[in-house]
C-alpha cells in the first residue's frame, strides 16, 4: 500500500488520434472509504483494453464517454478491504469496472465474486472476463460457425481474437487468425492451435489470405477494421457471417483509415453474398453470463482453451502500455499487475 | 399474334453506366415450338425491375450475368398455347422468367399456374410476384418490425417499397417512404397509408427525414442506396435491422455514388447502435411463397393492401421503359402489355 495513498489515472485532455502521457494525469488522493452497501476494493489486476480509446473521445457511443477529469475506466480484479455488504467480507477477490486506480470504493452489486481456484485471478479480466465473453458470444449468437467451415479473425494473439480461433477449432471450423509479426503468428499456430496465421504486415498479405482460405471464409469476426476487412471482404462466401466487436484500427483514426472505404462496394457483395453483418457488445449477452463461464473454464481445464498474459508491473506504468497496445506491442491479454497477488503462492 | 414471328430483344452489349438503346436489339425469328415436357407461352405482361441492369453486366453475382446476344432476362406472365405436360392446357395462365419476347417454349416445371379470379394476372409479377415477395420475406424475416416502430423504405411508390410500408402499417409500425417528387409523395400517403413520406429530391431531405422519424428508425428496408442511405444511417436506433435487397443506386453507376461512403462510417454506427445489415434475395425464402400468396392475397381482398402499376404497351417500348425505370420515371410496379390480357373482360 503506496504510502496510504491511492493513486489514480485520470483523462487529462482529450486525445487527438494517438493518446499521448500528458493526455493522463497521475494524482494522489486518500483512500476512500466504504460507504453502506459498499465495499473497498485494493486493486490487484487492471485490465487494458482497447475499446478504452472510444472512452475518451467525447460524443455519441454505446456507454457514456469520460469527462475530463474523470478516473480512467476499466475492469479489475480487486481484494476486498473492508465490506458494507454481507456477501462480501476482507480478503475477497472480486472484479468489477472499478479503474485505473489503486483502490475504489464501489457498491457491492458492481463487483462479483472469483473464485481463485477455478483460474489464476488475472483471467477474470482475460478468458474468462469480457474479452473472453465478447468471443464467445458474438462467435456462437452472431458468427454461429458450422463444422468444416472457416472462421477469419484478426488480432489474433490479442484476449477476443486468440479466444475467438480456438472455440471455432472447437466448433469443427477452421481457423485463420491474422497478427502482427512472425512471432505473434508462431506462436497463435503453435501454442494455440490455429490452422493458419498470416502476418498483416507482410507483402501479399491479401493473397497469402485468399489462399488460406481455399473454400472462402464463413465468418469473419471483425476487431481490427482497415486493410484487413479489405482483404476479407471479396473472400467472403454467400450467407456469411460478420459479428462486430470492436475496430480497433479506428480507435486513433483523425482521418479515415484504409480499408474497404466505399460503402457501395461493401452493400454489393452483402446483396450478393447475402451477408449478415452484425454490431454486439458483450453487455448484449449478459444473460449468457454463467453458460460462458461454466463452458469457458471447462474448456481451459480440458487444455482445449489457452491463453497467453501480458503482465506489466506498476499502476504508473498503465499509460505506456495502453499507448503499446494501440500500436499492437503486446503479447496476449494485457494487464497491469497494481499490487502483488495474493493468490499466487496458493497454486 | 404478329405476323407468326416471335420478337426478341436481346442485349446487344454490355452498358457502361446508363444502359443506351444500341445496347439491345430487337430480333424477329419463328415462334419455338414446345419440345417434351414443355409448354409454348404467349408473354402477355412482362415485369420490368431493376435489378435486371445487374444482370447485364459481366462478374460474378448472385445469379449469373446474360451473355450478348441473350434474350433479355425477365418474369412474365403468359397464356399457353401449347403443352406437352399434363399439368398445362392451352389457355392456362402461367408465370415464369419468359423473357423480353412475344413466346417463349420453357419446362413446364419453370412456371407456375396464375388463378385468374384471385387478382388480376399482372400482379403475379408485381405485388402477387418476386416484388411484394421480396418485401414480405425481407421485412418480416429480416426487418422484424414490430408495433410502435420506424420502418423507412425507399423508392416507396415502386413495387418493392409500396409493399415494405403497407405491411410495416399492418404490423403496426409507422411506416416512412421516400420517394422522387411530389406527385409520387402524395400517392404514398394518399393512397398508400404511408404515415410520411419525403421527396429525397427535395431541399433538406436529410432534416425532414430527421423530423419524420421523431422515435429513430428500427427498420431501413434498403433497396435504393446513395445519399437516401446517407440520410439514414444516423437516424438507425440500437438494435435496428437493414434488409438489404438492392441498391437502385448503383446499378448504372460507373464511379461509386454519393452516399457514405466510407465503410469506417458505417461500421462505427453498426458497432455503436448494433445494427444488423443483412443481403437477401427472394429465392432465399422460396419455400415461404406460398405463405406469401395466402398473406398477400388476402390482404388485397380486405383493401389493406393497395397497388398501383405502370402499363406501357408494346414490347418495341420495353426498352425506352427500362431506361426510365432506372431513372425512377415509372408510378408503380412497371410492366409491358405485350399482347391484350383475355382476362380483362371478365372482371
Amino acid at each position: 500500500m503506496p504510502d496510504g495513498k491511492n493513486r489514480q489515472i485520470l483523462l487529462a485532455a482529450r486525445p487527438v488520434g494517438e493518446p499521448k502521457p500528458s493526455d493522463f494525469r497521475m494524482v494522489e488522493t486518500a483512500i476512500p472509504t466504504a460507504g453502506p452497501g459498499q465495499v473497498l476494493a485494493r486493486t490487484i489486476f487492471l485490465s487494458l483494453d482497447p475499446y478504452m480509446r472510444g472512452r475518451m473521445n467525447a460524443g455519441k457511443s454505446y456507454v457514456r464517454h469520460l469527462e475530463i477529469g474523470e478516473v480512467m475506466t476499466g475492469g479489475a480484479v480487486s481484494q476486498v478491504q473492508a465490506s458494507n455488504d454481507p456477501r462480501f467480507k476482507p480478503g475477497d477477490i472480486v472484479e468489477g469496472r472499478t479503474g485505473w486506480q489503486d483502490y475504489a470504493a464501489v457498491d457491492a452489486g458492481e463487483v462479483r465474486r472469483i473464485a481463485p481456484d477455478l483460474a489464476p485471478i488475472s483471467t477474470a479480466v482475460g478468458i474468462l472476463g469480457m474479452p473472453g465473453m465478447t468471443a464467445y458470444t458474438g462467435l456462437l449468437n452472431i458468427g454461429q460457425p458450422k463444422a468444416g467451415e472457416t472462421v477469419v479473425v484478426g488480432a489474433a494473439s490479442g484476449a477476443v481474437g486468440a479466444a475467438v480461433g480456438q472455440i471455432a477449432r472447437i466448433k469443427g471450423a477452421r481457423a485463420v487468425g491474422i497478427a502482427g509479426g512472425p512471432d505473434k503468428c508462431a506462436h497463435v499456430k503453435r501454442d494455440l492451435g490455429f490452422d493458419e496465421c498470416l502476418d498483416h504486415r507482410a507483402p501479399g498479405f491479401a493473397e497469402a489470405l485468399s489462399k488460406a482460405c481455399p473454400k472462402g471464409i464463413d465468418v469473419y469476426f471483425e476487431n481490427v477494421g482497415g486493410p484487413v476487412f479489405e482483404a476479407v471482404l471479396p473472400l467472403l462466401n454467400p450467407f456469411s457471417r460478420v459479428p462486430v466487436c470492436g475496430i480497433i484500427a479506428h480507435y486513433n483514426a483523425t482521418e479515415l483509415p484504409a480499408g474497404p472505404n466505399k460503402v457501395p462496394v461493401l452493400m454489393r457483395a452483402v446483396l450478393s453474398n447475402r451477408i449478415t453483418i452484425r454490431g454486439f457488445i458483450v453487455f448484449d449477452y449478459a444473460d449468457q453470463q454463467d453458460e460462458f463461464l461454466r463452458t469457458m473454464s471447462g474448456w481451459i481445464r480440458e487444455g482445449r482453451v489457452k491463453y497467453r498474459e501480458d503482465v506489466v508491473d506498476g499502476l504508473e506504468n498503465a499509460v505506456e502500455a495502453f499507448r503499446g497496445l494501440l500500436r499492437g506491442r503486446n503479447f496476449g491479454k494485457l494487464v497491469v499487475r497494481v499490487s502483488p497477488d495474493p493468490t499466487a503462492a496458493a497454486r
